[in-house]
This record gives structure tokens, C-alpha cells and sequence, in this order.
């Protein structure tokens, strides 16, 4: 008898990283805790980071992804600053992820991040101060600066800029403004959108808007814009995101780790959204239970099965991410690569995925069975271990050590 | 460097197990469908079933189980006549269980299943005859006979029997009031609760009653019963459960992709109910995965995080099980082992368990990180292999073709 031949899917595309969250995976479920002091945690490891500390934890997380199935990533990107709060001299954070990501063979997206605030209405914090510019046109420059250093430096079917808002909450609406005029319109700009209720209710209070209509008052929606979690959203946000076109990038094992919350992400694409999948803190990276956790989500909150169809999940695993990194536009930035040039071959012999029939393999199988990870033509990953890199444990092992 | 050691747990106990729905893994997801189109495919599964089939695609799911890192199954069993709804002369379908547990190693309680009618007022459908017995009276009878062919038969710390009533649905309130009054009280009794609100509103229209104010009703709560799924639940069905200290198995993996939404888990903690947890219908066999989505439904339900320790989740796995198919009392029923004689060592070195605190690896881990199974001392699994039958896929491949 012969073996069942593996499913052949397009790669993952990862439409929202924060590659130094990786730190925090088995270490922030002690007591009962919140998103917010989950923040705080996260903000003394973002303390911590150098240029050298961070091209080694980005490498080795990089790696994870790449066996995990992930052939491109969109790294949003807002430790751009020295501790206390000035510059480094030559975009070294960000040469420092843009080196990981070669070491490991996956496409990125760099989303460097407009950080203003501390909150609406309140100061950057000294945790902030280095995740900050001075204000939207010292980002709109420094972004401008890191760009030509970029295309200079880097193949851009590998690497490519792009633009962040971080949240309503760190950019004040007058920012928010300059930047939809000024921001090349180009470029992919994503923004944290209604992730907690908090949100919403701070931002009602300020201005008397969403964070959606915010963004739309202030001419921001657009099929290049990627709202990020889109957990709490009222009917006319889901319009105003539909209309425009605009990408969802949900992240739904972060979303049920942090208690955020089940976005409407099946009304959202019936409204005319697209959807992406990022691992965004990365307590999983797995893109087939963040495919499954999508469906069960919509499942859970519905209490109807097929929500989301097989094929339906891994459109936003892999074209949905890629349209979200290409702001709007076909697949990734810069030389666009086939489809073909990036899949990944899952077995359909292993105890979680015999007996599925092919296309519903993708709500059986873990990353466990991706066996073969092809990114530009060329095999990257098989059976968990990194082709140059070998095992992607030892090299996190490696850099959790130096982080201590 | 020397790599961190294995986090050693206690074994994780199945509560809820229907072996044969591993079959329709990877099956059910063309169309929409719903819970109610998923169990007329399961019917159609259910009437191909001989012993010598059940008891080679059990031998499988259990090694499957052993492998992830189960020591225990509660086997809710109900397909125990012949198609047209005959006896087998000896408890065939019964001994193929045990048999099965037997080959793979783990320890079995199967709960022969009292199931009478094909809904709240409705005759048995034709699909359903084979899992009818006349009625209540005929339903003890085979059980006593069984009990004693089992006593007979097993090693009682390996193979023992308990009591099921199939559901509110499938036994009419005077069979309920019989089986309060006649069946040994020493017997664990399961019974599904509230998946559906079809069924919470059917029990409400025929007898005014929730279903777990007609099994109060009916003297049917107490610590020796097992409500299984227990997700649409009013306060006052919270309060009853609790404060007769039932067991509460909750199958988070099932109920999310059954689409039946998540159960007041915490809630029925705090009012005294004890929570075990089971994969059900093996969409999902990893304990590591199932505790995690009890307490990712609890974050998504309540916007908080920490709802349930990570100590609570293995204890859940572990200890609830082994309470609920002990029908109450300490550990599993006959000559219950000593905890450490059934345990786990979960990799902490993996790509997904590398950083974690040795505590919250359990939030982490997935089956595939399980490293070796220790069933009453002996090592039964090792790194997803099973010692005497090898690889669970294989024997799944097999029995599989042989049910098509």
C-alpha cells in the first residue's frame, strides 16, 4: 500500500509579526492578568533590544516561521529607536530585520511603525520613547530615508518597506491626516485597529468616532490600508471596510490568548474586505491552526458550521496576506513572485491528517506536518528543520539565552 | 549547552470518546452544513460498523490517543446491536472495545449507552435502531450482563464499565426517573447536556423544563454523573450541577467545530462542579490543544485572561477525568492507579515549547511535542509511536480502507 502523496498549498503568508514577542510564549500566564499587563511585559523585553540581540531572536523566529510554512512575513515594526529615544545613526533596527530575514530565507515586509502618543491625549511613557518620532513628518522622512537605504541594499522580491500606523491610540488625528496626504500611496500601510474595547471607548470619548471612522474621516481607507484584529466593530465600520476594500488582517490565536475578543470576519468579506492571517506575538506560529482557529471562531460565534470553506482559508492564509503586503495591489511588493515559486507540501500521511480527504486537510493538520517548505523555487524547510539554518529551537534557544 | 528536560505531567484521561467518529476527520467540511448534517454522515459510518471492523479501527484511535498522551478513555457506546437493531449474542461490540483498549494499552471505561427514542417525542429512526435497547429495564439487564462479562474477562485497573444515558433527546422523563432508581450508584453515568439549543428548547416545549432541571427532576444529579458539553446552561442549571458536585466534561475542540459554542466552564467551577475534558469526535486528539482551547473559549467568552491556571488545565486533563469515570469518587474506577504510575513527559526544547516556563509549557506544547507515555509504569508511547503496534497513521490507513 502507498502512502497518500502530500497536499501541495501556496505558502503562508504572515500579514502581522512582531518578532520580539516571541520572547513572551510560556511566560505570561501566571496570575490572572490583561492585555494591559500583558504590554507591560512585553514593553521591558522591547527594552532590552539591540541591533545585534535583535537580528539574532528575529533570525531564529524567522526560522520558526519558515518551517512552520510561512514564506513571507510583514514585521510591524516600532523599535526603531534607541532606548532613550534618539535615532540610530543608520536605520540599524531595521538592517538588523531585514539581515534575519535573509538568514532565514523569507520574504519581508519591513512596516515601519508612526508611534506619537502614549495614548489619547497622553505622553509617550519612557517604556514608548523609543518606539516614537517626533512627529508624522519626521516619520514620513526617516520612512523615506529607510527606503532608498533599502532598495539599495536589499533584492526587493526578499525585502521591501512599508508603512504602520500604530493604533487611533499612539497617532493623534491631525498625524493621521498628514500622513494620508503625504504617504506615497504606493506603499502598504497597516494600522491596529479596535483590538480591545478600551480602544473604542477612549477614542468615542475624544473625538465622538470609531477608530474606523476616524480613520475614514481622516481619508485613510483604502484597499492599500490592513486593519490589524478588527475585533470590535460596529455595522457601519464593517461598511466603511468593505466599501474601501480594505484588508483584515486577523490573528486569531493571539486574539484568543490576549482575550481580545472574535472579530466579524465573515462579514467583513462579505461586506468586501479582504481577509489576511498574521501570528502577530507569536504564541503560535502555525498557520494551519490559525486557518482552523479562524473557522472555529466564526463557528463558535455563529453556531453554524462552513463559515469559511477550505479553499476560503487558504486564500487568506496565502493570496489574502500577500494582497495585504502589496497594499491593495497583487501579490507581494517589489518583483512580485509567482504563486508557484512558494508552497509548501503538507503530509497527508501523518496520525492528524490520514483519512482527510485533500482540500480539508487544512483543518487536520498542525505545522507538525508541513514537510516541505518552497520559497522562491527553492526548498527552504523540511520536517521542521531550517535548510541552512537546521533546527529552528536551538537557534531560539540561542537567542533567549543572550536576551537574559 | 545542555537542552532543558521534559516537563513531566500526569497522563491526560479521555472523558469523552466516540472512537468511530474518527472517521470523519477531514470529511465534513464541503458545503455549509450544520451540527445536524454532521451527525446524519456519522449515522451513515455508524451502520457499517461490525466488531471485527470496530474493534481494528478502535485498536487504532486508542493507540492514536496513547501516542498524544491519553492513559484513560471513557468510550460513550451506543452502537451495541446489530443494523436492524438485533443483539449480538455476547456483547461482541463490547469485547472489540475492551479488546482494542487491551491492544493499545489504555485504560478503558466504556459506558454502555441507554438511548431509546430518535428525539423529545419522536420513534427511533432506522439509522438508530442499532443503538436501542426495548427500554429502560432491558438497558440495566444487558448492562448487569456486561458488567459480569467484563469482571470475567479484564483486569479491572485496565477494562470497567459505566452507565450513559444518551441525552434528554434519546430517553423519555419516566426511563430517566427508572435509571435514577435502579442503576448501582458505585457506576459513573455520563450523559449529553445542552450541546445544542435545539435541544434546550425541544425539552423546554415538551416538559417545561431545561434538561438539566428535568434530570434534577428526575434525581438524576449528583457526583457520580458526568454532564457532558454542558454549553447552553441557565444560571439555574449552573447552580443545580454545581452544587451537586457533578462532573462537567467539557470537549472544547468538538464544540468549536461543531459550531456549538463555548460552555460557562469557569462559572460551573466556582459553583462546585469538577471539570474533566474529552476530544469527542476526534476532529482534534491532543490533550495539549484541548486544554489550551478550554481556555482560549474562556478568554473569548469574558475578555479576560488567566480564567483557568495552567495547574487547573492539567488538572482538568487529569484528575477531572479520572473523577468523572470514576463516577465521583478518587481516581479511575477498579483498582485506580496511583497518579504517577500514568504520566506524560512533554518536550520543553521544541520549536513551539522552547522559552516557556516549565508550568505553562502546557499553553505551548502540542501532542507532537509529546515525548514519552507512561501507562502504570510501563512506557507505551514514544515521541508519537507506539511501542507494540508502531505508527497510529498506519493502523489508521488500514482500518480505514477497510471501512470503505
Amino acid at each position: 500500500m502507498s502512502a497518500p502523496p502530500p497536499v501541495m498549498l501556496p505558502a503562508a503568508v504572515n500579514a502581522h509579526s512582531h518578532a520580539f514577542h516571541r520572547v513572551l510564549r510560556g511566560r505570561t500566564h501566571t496570575g490572572r492578568g490583561s492585555f494591559w499587563s500583558w504590554r507591560e511585559q512585553m514593553y521591558r523585553h522591547a527594552a532590552a533590544l539591540t541591533p545585534e540581540l535583535y537580528e539574532k531572536l528575529a533570525t531564529a523566529v524567522y526560522a520558526e516561521m519558515v518551517t512552520a510554512g510561512f514564506s513571507a512575513v510583514g514585521e510591524f515594526h516600532y523599535v526603531h529607536h534607541r532606548p532613550d529615544g534618539t535615532p540610530y545613526p543608520d536605520h540599524d533596527m531595521e538592517h538588523a530585520l531585514a539581515r534575519a530575514a535573509r538568514n532565514a530565507g523569507i520574504r519581508l515586509t519591513l512596516l515601519d511603525t508612526c508611534y506619537l502618543k502614549g495614548g489619547i491625549g497622553q505622553l509617550l511613557s519612557e517604556e514608548q520613547a523609543r518606539f516614537a518620532d517626533d512627529d508624522a513628518a519626521d516619520w514620513l522622512a526617516r520612512l523615506d530615508s529607510l527606503r532608498a537605504a533599502f532598495e539599495r541594499t536589499y533584492d526587493p522580491a526578499y525585502v521591501s518597506v512599508g508603512a504602520a500606523i500604530h493604533s487611533v491610540r499612539a497617532v493623534d488625528p491631525e498625524s493621521l491626516g498628514t500622513i494620508a496626504g503625504q504617504l506615497d500611496p504606493q506603499l502598504p500601510l497597516h494600522v491596529h485597529l479596535s483590538e480591545q474595547p478600551g480602544e473604542n471607548r477612549a477614542c468615542s470619548e475624544a473625538y465622538g468616532l470609531t477608530p474606523t471612522e476616524l480613520l475614514a474621516e481622516q481619508g485613510l481607507l483604502s484597499h492599500r490600508l490592513s486593519a490589524v484584529h478588527a475585533t470590535h466593530l460596529t455595522q457601519r465600520d464593517i461598511e466603511l471596510l468593505g466599501a474601501a476594500g480594505a484588508n483584515i488582517v486577523m490573528c486569531p490565536t493571539t486574539e484568543a490568548d490576549l482575550a481580545d475578543g472574535i472579530g466579524p470576519a465573515l462579514e467583513l468579506a462579505g461586506a468586501g474586505a479582504v481577509i489576511a492571517l498574521g501570528t502577530d506575538q507569536h504564541a503560535v506560529v502555525d498557520p494551519l491552526l490559525e486557518m482552523r482557529a479562524l473557522e472555529h471562531g466564526e463557528r463558535l460565534r455563529s453556531g453554524a458550521r462552513g463559515r469559511f470553506t477550505p479553499s476560503e482559508l487558504v486564500a487568506a492564509s496565502s493570496t489574502g496576506g500577500a494582497r495585504s503586503l502589496a497594499g491593495g495591489a497583487g501579490l507581494i511588493a517589489g518583483d512580485a513572485p509567482q504563486p508557484h515559486e512558494d508552497q509548501i507540501h503538507v503530509r497527508s500521511d501523518s496520525v492528524r491528517t490520514i483519512g482527510a480527504e485533500g482540500e480539508q486537510v487544512v483543518l487536520a493538520a498542525t505545522a507538525s506536518d508541513v514537510e516541505t517548505v518552497v520559497i522562491g523555487g527553492e526548498v527552504v524547510g523540511r520536517n521542521g528543520i531550517h535548510e541552512s539554518l537546521g533546527d529552528p529551537a536551538a537557534l531560539l534557544s540561542d537567542a533567549l539565552k543572550e536576551l537574559e
